[in-house]
């Protein structure tokens, strides 16, 4: 009889539409490949090098300010810029391309150069949360803003080019790929049910317990049931709202709380700090009313057996379909017995 | 005035009608992040410890023949398996799975452990060839099958876990993500305009010469206007067939010749064994007529700077959108002035 804990089979992500592969049985395979070297991270609070430090010189010649809080500044080597001029081309539907501009703005978690979200104050991080609302709030102004992409690449296997506590925000004159797909799936079940889908799985979730990582009386950290990386977790706020801009300063709180204890638990997991690219996903703006969409933020973490050991999307996740090898359950139930306290101060 | 080698653009990929994002000045920011260990690469012709070099012994206790050509057998360890029993669930439209069984192979390009694509004979990638279409043909006997995905991962950074010269290929029940994708949109074009999409694209392409890295009688190999990995390219079949076992002994010869030339090209680029995950898209399998496929083979190589520093697909990419730094045309005239003859040899 077919039992997903043991048996290959394909998993339904609702909020793209894609499906996943997931083989459990693979776990068993030797791994002989590629390991890891572990970054140094025996950092010092203040980095004369960093660029990123109060008191320091940025490339383009800014000297940071002695900031003591969150601080954000526009990236000076932004992938998107405001004076993009219009234009494009368009040859016979097979050469098809159209300009973009954009806002990219650098959001510094903390002065001190040796933190990470996990090990920081719950109260800087509220901090974090209230800039987040605010430069949201702001670059939404601007008309030709379409989407605006907060997010956070954590270790240097994840591109991280700078270990200074820090995250970006793209913002977009189109709406990128996969928020259009979001977009679709949430539209769709909302016209449908008259609630937000995510509202809809989270009722399922907190019946079944089976995927809960952590949560509070305003979020929800859970491995989603279609996760493709191996401890992939998504935040779901319990409030049907559309931006972070609506959450109440209570929600502000429980945000950096559930925060905390879910990138606790990730360093807890190997005893390392933990690489992942997160980031939320929230409606577009200046696009009309979107009802339908539910805030929330994922994380996907590389890392599969060890500190040092990660999940490669390679040759058939690339060509073919998302992969993964341990089931969404086994990450979850790991996940769950991991204390929120970091491993550091245990 | 709006000018694609200096200011951000977006790209349609029209085999996946995804755009990707293209931000060409970002090339001037400096790197300070993750540099790669460059693998050893002094390997012997035969080595006792390797599992798929001729007369060993494999993890099931299998020896490996005396082959003396590309040499093919049944993963040890696959993520498909036939006896998979049918199940799955559906809970509201929100748990959704269903059971997929397949076949996993393993190709053996060389019985040789020191040689790759590139520096292998032209007469023993013919070989290699003939393998892939016999053995997409013995796959496409059983009538659960759908869908053969033929590819590599070649190199550690992909993921790679033996560097004997091999590939894989996984069988599926169902059609897996990208070949939808790439089926709806070939399928649309045929249906409107009575020719292959890719027949239509290659014409352009062949006229205007920007993006070809190189040409014989029946393949073209080319950086594909929609290009997201930096050195990604395209093999394409001038001729409008479905699948690898519609190529003529001299279609066989002429796609050994491109394999080779490309490859080599690939490692002269920073003279290194050059990573990449390659394979072939083709038609779906007992699954009716697709005239509208035209056969063709991606590689998505990480590389960006040097032999060291790839190109990171992490948060904005994710989350977002896929998104590149070189133009496809800067990267497709580098290709361009480098040798065919492999450097290990000039
Ligand atoms: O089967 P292999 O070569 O050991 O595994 C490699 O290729 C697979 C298919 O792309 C991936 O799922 C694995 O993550 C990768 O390590
Ligand atoms: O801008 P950064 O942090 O230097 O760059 C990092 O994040 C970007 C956004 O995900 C990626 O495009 C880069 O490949 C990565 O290295």
């Amino acid at each position: 009889m077919f039992n997903s804990k043991e048996h290959s089979h394909t998993r339904l992500n609702i909020l793209t539409g894609d499906w996943i592969l997931v083989s459990p049985h693979r776990m068993k395979r030797p791994w002989q490949g590629k390991v890891e070297a572990l970054p140094a991270d025996n950092r010092p609070a203040y980095d004369p090098t960093c660029y990123l430090c109060p008191g320091n010189k940025r490339s383009d010649g800014t000297v940071n300010p002695a900031y003591t809080d969150a601080y954000v500044f526009t990236n000076d080597f932004s992938a998107l810029l405001p004076d993009t001029p219009d234009g494009g081309e368009n040859e016979n539907g097979l050469l098809v391309s159209s300009s973009e501009s954009g806002i990219c703005r650098v959001i510094c978690f903390s002065p001190d150069h040796s933190l990470t979200l996990p090990v920081m104050q719950e109260e800087a991080i509220v901090k974090v949360v209230q800039l987040w609302k605010k430069e949201f709030n702001d670059l939404s102004q601007n008309e030709h803003i379409k989407y605006i992409q907060i997010f956070e690449n954590k270790g240097e296997i994840m591109g991280c080019s700078n270990p200074h506590p820090h995250g970006q925000i793209w913002a977009s004159s189109s709406v990128p790929l996969e928020l259009t797909k979001e977009t679709t799936q949430q539209k769709n079940y909302f016209e449908k049910n008259d609630k937000s889908l995510l509202s809809a799985y989270l009722d399922v979730e907190l019946q079944k317990k089976e995927r809960i990582v952590v949560e509070n009386e305003h979020f929800v950290a859970l491995v989603p049931y279609w996760a493709v990386w191996p401890y992939e977790t998504m935040i779901i706020s319990k409030r049907h709202v559309q931006t972070v801009t609506q959450f109440t300063a209570e929600e502000e709180i429980a945000l950096a709380q559930i925060l905390k204890q879910l990138t606790c638990k990730y360093d807890n997991l190997f005893n390392v700090s933990f690489p992942y690219s997160g980031g939320m996903h929230q409606a577009p703006v200046n696009d009309g009313a979107h009802p339908e969409w539910h805030w929330h933020m994922h994380f996907y973490p590389p890392l599969l057996r060890s500190a040092t050991v990660k999940k490669f999307m390679v040759g058939y996740e690339m060509l073919a379909n998302p992969q993964r090898d341990i089931t969404p359950e086994m990450a979850a139930a790991t996940l769950q017995q991991l204390s929120t306290v970091h491993y550091s101060i245990q």
